[in-house]
């Protein structure tokens, strides 16, 4: 038996119908659509997009199908995972430029640190990392990882600012702004754990300062609370010269990583900052023991510190990150942008070869790179569906950015931090055409100027 | 005899009036006003402007005398000298990022000499140099040293950009894009020089691009023809280890500074860019005879050609000035507010020394010592009464630019070139609030891209 026409054709009409807004149509809460995809999981993919839905990645290249509550173009641009900073010191930036310029010894003990024991409280940190938050933002990091005092305050405020954070309490073998004794400052650390524990876009860790500032004892004492508590350690590992001195004398000649080890301190769940001076040794047991280091190349040339061995740490599979560091006489921004050709260009006169470490090199240390440091590489760090939505747009239609003819080369050694226009965390967007909207910039600014004088009067 | 109060009175009116419009209110082109004034003439002057008239600087610090047709408020930002940039080939920013991470030999051979055989023409340096121009205006730059060919149509752009320009036409042994034997390449550079002096903008150069790649005979006819014309020498010295061999080779085992001495080279009026093998020898030599060094820290760190001694030949005597290379390769931007960035933290590890080079330090090589290396110290590097106006404006009023302790600091180590929001060249406004006014930036980024697709098809 044969249909009429018009019946016969009725039922693709119906498919039609639901396939243009079933799955032609899906509806998403963002679509960026007609850039450059740089998704650090694969090649690249041009005039390509990104669909998030639910602050997770659900479409990445062809993105056609989905239509988005917001809808941003970025035709001619590239799309890029959020970069992850692996080392800094957030609320240092309202002692940003206080005394540069200087022996490391002196801008600590003269400026810093009377200027920290004088002016540190909680509103310090809240104000200091609202403006850092800002300055992140505008440069396109989406996660932070952050060694200082209060940082309860500071883990307060990403959230606030809509950024995902490591947040490192510090421990120090000496009376600090926040905690006059390594007791107090342990209990402190246990109620600051458990507090943010299990918050999705914060992860509270221990931050026992050094293996020069911290005993033996303490350090052990720190290992053991971050197995109790299932916390990662951040630490600042083999930064100068001068630390290979006193670790040595006091810990029988040992090099700080070998002697970390030797105490059992280390495991996959250490950040080391620097770690300029590693050796081949302590370079096998980093990799062996997963060690993540948090590579600071601006901080390196500008305190003197030394060229970290970043191709070796590589080659030796060690995961290396980039890390900014604080933005008060060792950098003196948060400009992972800054941060990446700073790096490449420090390793290919470290090894006099241009090809020590490239433009695609240092663009994965700041994302997937930061991801492993960090123990997220399951969560950020590429561009792959079902990874969290952190991603960010370079505009490359700018005069300083044109031609492209590598995308990695022009996000790196041309654009910079201010080349960001678009900067999403967990699927919310932070700024957009370079306006930021999860911080009130303005009053970080007032208030900046208000802490440069208080400062500035308690040094006098 | 007393005359009634009305009549006594009067003459106090008439010349309050007088003083109103005439020394309270003297009219000129532009007043900028509240600013902190970085004069690199003297030390720093707070709250305070410039006036210019008729090109020139008239006032520098309190400005409340002057009213300008233009007032540009600058109120908490700092206002500088233009920046000088004393080493590029500006319109290779057509070729960006085409071959970066490579060695020198296999970037030039299989990238940079076919590319430049292929495509370079007047139009391509035409269009080439006009993207330039808008990249060094967005980022404060007011005066460039060109070593290209064509230089005639570099003169042409810089002109219709409105900026300073000293414009080098190259001089090599082999055929160059636009003379094929060295006899043409000099009857070119004759009538090039004689065309372009006396412009008050343009100051034509000779460049003959290094001790090894132009012949002792054809150095001594260039130097003869410097003379003759009065016009600068631009050329590449002691740039790379490898160069040191080659010069060495043919020339008795001689280092370069010491051969271009020997066969009366030096003078002057020669810019020597990179400088990065000179010995203690050498830096005498160049001190003695004002030879100028053209330092490009990221490209001797990108092309991993070495770390300059800066810091020996200052302290030595020589100028020393500050420029960013070709943005191809060997950078990729015109950026000297990331180059002066870069050039204090290279001397620090250089050096070993947090020390050796700050903030005050590069920001007089990208001015006031730019402008003695080009033998321009009378007339542009500072901000003094009786200079040509070439005035930036940086804006401090940023996230990641507050608080600021230290002006130099902030605009050094926390600033960016994008934090530049005028530029003033010879008293006209080239950029304000970052909108450019002489370049038609579309139509460039246009051109850049048709260009970079040409390229692409030549080297196929």
């Amino acid at each position: 038996m044969k249909m009429p026409l018009a019946i016969r054709r009725w039922p693709f009409a119906v498919l039609f119908f639901f396939a243009s807004i079933g799955l032609a149509d899906q509806r998403v809460d963002i679509v960026i659509t007609g850039g450059t995809v740089v998704t650090m999981a694969g090649p690249n993919i041009d005039n390509g997009g990104v669909a998030i839905d639910k602050g997770k990645i659900v479409a990445v290249g062809d993105v056609s199908a989905y239509r988005g509550k917001e809808t941003i173009a970025a035709h001619g641009n590239a799309i890029v995972p959020g970069f992850i900073n692996t080392h800094t010191h957030a609320a240092m930036v309202l002692f940003r430029g206080i005394a540069d310029d200087r022996d490391l010894m002196d801008w600590l003990t003269h400026f810093i640190f009377p200027a920290e024991a004088k002016n540190v409280s909680p509103d310090f940190v809240k104000w200091g990392t609202r403006l850092a938050a800002a300055e992140m933002i505008q440069s396109g990091t989406t996660t932070f990882t952050d060694m200082y005092y209060f940082e309860s305050e500071v883990a307060d405020e990403a959230k606030r600012a809509g950024l995902r954070a490591v947040v490192g309490e510090t421990l120090i073998d000496f009376p600090a702004p926040d905690n006059k004794t390594w007791d107090a400052a342990f209990d402190y650390i246990r109620a600051f754990v458990k507090k943010w524990q299990g918050d999705p876009m914060i992860t509270p860790a221990l931050a026992p300062h050094s293996p020069y500032l911290v005993s033996r004892e303490h350090l052990q004492q720190t290992r053991k609370l971050a197995d109790e508590l299932h916390a990662p350690i951040l630490i600042h590992v083999s930064e100068t010269k001068n630390e290979l001195q006193q670790v040595a004398e006091k810990q029988n000649g040992m090099l700080p990583g070998i002697y970390l080890d030797s105490i059992g301190f280390l495991g996959h769940d250490v950040v080391a900052a620097h770690g300029v001076w590693l050796t081949a040794d302590e370079i096998r047991i980093f990799a062996q023991k997963g060690v993540g280091v948090a590579h600071c190349p601006e901080s390196n040339m500008m305190l003197a510190s030394g060229m970290a061995p970043v191709v070796d740490m590589r080659r030796g599979g060690v995961n290396v990150g980039l890390g900014t560091d604080g933005p008060a006489g060792s950098n003196n921004n948060l400009d992972m942008v800054e941060e990446m050709a700073s790096a490449a260009r420090l390793q290919k006169i470290a090894k006099m070869d241009p090809k020590a470490l490239s433009g695609r090199d240092v663009l994965e240390m700041a994302t997937i790179g930061g991801a492993r440091v960090l123990g997220m590489q399951d969560k950020i760090g590429t561009l792959e569906p079902g990874k969290r939505a952190d991603v960010v747009i370079v505009n490359l239609q700018q005069a300083k950015t044109q031609p492209v003819y590598s995308v990695e080369s022009a996000i790196v050694y041309a654009a910079s931090g201010s080349s960001v226009t678009t900067t999403i965390c967990d699927g919310k967007i932070l700024m957009r055409d370079r306006k930021v909207l999860t911080v009130d910039v303005p009053a970080a600014l007032a208030k900046a100027k208000q802490y440069r004088d208080q400062v500035l009067k308690s040094l006098r």
